[in-house]
Formats: structure tokens, sequence, C-alpha cells
């Protein structure tokens, strides 16, 4: 299979879209809505670094995506389209195909057309996916906004596997837009988010409870990456979407600064850069 | 160095741009200009397969960059925003800082926002670039317009040196917008990018000349990849930009096929799927 009919293939898997021109030019064409503003987030998945071979083809596909979404959710999007980058070893057509499969079944399940990509070879399998959201005119959630007073929650448990399916709190997202002060997701761990988050927004924050994933540790919950939960902040009396755990609160203090029972919590999540998994 | 640090260093190197919200959020917010198309596409370029470390990483970050540049400017669109995936090994945070150096030049001179990126360790170095370009509505130049009769031409000599920088065709590519009736890269080579034109324009076409770049041969011109100049086509008697080189005619047959000098010319160029460079 050559690289056109690989592209056919994934191209009349892919459905129909919204865009005005899908895959097969140089660019796709995209009519955004009036009064939309639009988010962008590029996240990739490298073989070693964020999975290895035993995680089927189909799950490798729909986490590179779920990844990126949960980055739109973060922000109060909702995802429009999404492009992939991806190289691979050798001739491993079916590999492409079933990774497709799984990307694409999350795609239309969460209203994501797929607008283009690009397919290589490397060595290892690499991938990078860029996902384009839409969030009515100023109403993106930032990580920017806690101020002191404002109470902290999760929306799940922490410190899960990383080997389950994601799933992006695309729903949990929109419903906080206009409620939430600021919102960021668990990516690489609630002490860095957290961390992330205060600087941000200028202020520091007291956490008291973590709620832990059944089968996990309080170290992994407050420490572990890959929980794709979403942090967020609350005015003092907002009420709090149901299933989602109050944690703390932000106070002054250092930006950034993150005191569990009353001790610093250093920010010790998962830094792409300094340290390897 | 660490991944903070980085970013913020890259951060403040970007400069102010139009984005509502910039780098360090979960996603950049972008506003749509009303009545405005927007356009999507994303390149690759892998260490071993598009460059080697003998090509400065000033170099590296300009060359990411224009390749994908050069798509928008085949649609007739301007560059609204890029977002940029970098994996590298080891501790190279000098190489990624000078190829944000050499990528950034390129995005201020056309205009072009960084609104995001993601940086990991990888055995070589991967890169990926999305560009999002902008184009009045309904007014892209897509690749699927040609009909019999039209005149082909292309920008420039082609077969040029892959060492030399790449000029994206972005002021030709706005000029064309309503003139021409056909538009498409030639990145992968004359021979396999006229191809893909006249099949997706449901046509074929007859060239008979191939302006050689200096130091180069007509094989190289008509094969080579990595031209970055746009291929073409006008109505009969449109008027060509200046600078631009008729090449030859579309005519009637079945779609895709290309004659040189009345001989078939199969499309060689490169095939990122089947073949190593």
């Amino acid at each position: 299979m050559n690289e056109r009919e690989l592209i056919e293939r994934i191209r009349s898997s892919a459905g129909r879209t919204p865009l005005v021109l899908g895959i097969g030019d140089d660019c796709a064409i995209f009519r955004p809505r009036a009064g939309e503003d639009l988010l962008f987030t590029t996240d990739q998945m490298i073989e070693g670094a964020h999975f290895t071979r035993s995680l089927p083809a189909e799950a490798a596909g729909e986490r590179a995506l779920a990844r990126s979404l949960s980055d739109i959710a973060a922000m109060g999007g909702e995802p429009r389209l999404c492009t992939v980058a991806l190289a691979v070893p050798g001739n491993q057509a079916r590999w492409i195909e079933r990774f497709f499969t799984g990307l694409l079944r999350l795609a239309k399940r969460t209203g994501t057309a797929l607008a283009g990509g690009d397919l290589a070879r490397s060595e290892k399998i690499y991938c990078d996916v860029m996902v384009c959201g839409a969030v009515p005119r100023g109403q993106a959630l930032r990580r920017d906004g806690a101020r002191p007073g404002d109470a902290i929650f999760v929306s799940g448990r922490l410190g899960k596997s990383w080997t389950r399916p994601i799933r992006p709190r695309l729903a949990l997202g929109v419903a906080l837009r206009g409620r939430a002060t600021s919102c960021i997701d668990l990516s690489d761990g609630l002490s860095l988010d957290l961390h992330r988050l205060c600087a941000a927004s200028g202020a520091a924050a007291e956490i008291n409870r973590v709620p832990v994933a059944p089968q996990s540790t309080l170290e992994r919950a407050l420490h572990g990456g890959e929980d794709y939960e979403l942090l967020f902040t609350l005015p003092p009396h907002g009420m709090p979407p149901r299933g989602s755990w109050r944690i703390g609160t932000i106070v002054r203090g250092a930006p950034g600064a993150v005191n569990f029972h009353g001790r610093p919590l250093p920010p010790r999540g998962y830094d792409h850069f300094t340290r390897r998994p």
C-alpha cells in the first residue's frame, strides 16, 4: 500500500465532515461560525516516552487525540477539527490503519473533523495531534483567573493507571463556562498543574483532601501524571458540578505556592524536558 | 534549563502577537475575522528523513515552518498562526533555542503568530509544524479546478538544492486568487505533483518545457522534490504573473496522465511512505 492508497483509505473512513474541504488538497478549509473564538493546542505522543508497543494501535490512536481534547475541555471549548502527523517504522500500514480506526472513533464521538495530516517514516512511532476547538467569544476558561477565597475542585479521583482510556471532560468544560474562575487539565500531576494554575493567577493554594483512585496511592494522586481530569476553581459560594471533589482553597501567598495539610507541596509532576518518565 | 524556563524564553522571543491569548495556557485563543475561511496544514520534519544534523539549527527551524507556509501559499492564503511540536535528544536546550530563533524570524516576516507547542525528548530530532492561514470566504485556490485548455505555469526554476532556504510563495498565492483555476505547491517533485493536480481535476497534461535551476539537471527538475515553487493553471488567455514560466497545457485524457514532449511522464516524485529519500 503506498501513501496515496493509505491516505485514501483514511479519508474514506473519516466520513462526512462539516469542513468546506477535507483531506486531499494542500490545506483543509474550515469556515468559522460568527461570534466564536478558536482554541489551538498540540500534543506529541512518542514511543518510549509516552507509550510502548504493548498499547494496541487503536488505543494509541484514541489516546493521541484524547490528550489534545483534554486541553480543549480545560478551556471550556468544543472540538471542531484536528490534524494528525504520524511517523512509523518500516511497512506498518496495518498499524497505521488501526491507529486511525481508534482515533476516528473518538473524533466522531466528539464532533472532531479530521482536517489533514502527514505520514512519514521513522525508527520509533511518533505522533503529534493538533486540535482546534471553539468557544463563544470571550468565554474561554483560563488558568489565570483564580482569586483568594475561591474553592478548588477536581473532576474525579486521581492517580489512575495510564493504560486506561482517557475520557476528555468536554461536557464538564462547557458546563463550567461563566462559572469557573480558572481551569486547567491534569496532565502532568496535581502538584505541578496546581502550581501552574496558582502561578498564573498570582495566588497560592491550601489543599487538604485529595480523592485517590482505587488501587492507587496518595503519592501517585499528588504527583502522577496522565489523569486528564479537570482542576478548576469556583467563587466562594459557587455550586460545584455533580461528581466533582473539593480539595482546598485559593489563598494569598507567594504565586504558585501550594500547601498540603499545612506543609509545602513541591511541584514534582512530569517535566518533559528535564526528566524521563 | 527546565521546560518552564525554556518555554518562557521562547515565549518572550515570540514577541507580541495578535492572539487573544498566546503560549502559556492549555490552548491559545484566536479570534477569526468575519468573512474569512481558515486553512489548515501540517508537515513533519524528521532527522534522517527530511534533514541531517549538518543543517544548522536556525535553518532547520526556518525550514520546518517554511514547508507548511508553502501549503498556505498554494491555497492563496495568508498565514495567521502556527503550533510547533518538537522532540530532541538529551539536553539540547541551545539547539532548541536556535531552532526557534530561525523559526520565529520567518514567522515574524510572514505575520505568523506562534500559538503554542509541545516539547519532548526523543532519540532523533522530530518536529511537526501546523499552520493556520486565512483567505477571503470562498476564494481559496484548490488543485481540482484545472480544465482542458488551461495553461500550466511554475513560479520558478526547478531542481534546486534542498539545502537552500525555502521562500514560501505567499505573495504570489495571494495574487493568484480569482485568477488561477488550480494551484498546488511543488514539494514532492513536478511529475508527482502535476499528476496529483490533474487527477484531482479529472484531466491530463502535456508539458514541453521545464525551467531547470542552474547546476541542476532536467531529471531533478522533473522528479526531484523540495522545490516549494507553485504549480498553477490559468484560463487560456489569462495573464501570467511576472517571473512565472509556462510549461504546458491541460488537455482531455485519463485523469492524472502527464505527457512530456509527447511521451508519458510517470509520477516518480517522493512518496513518503513507500520510499526513503
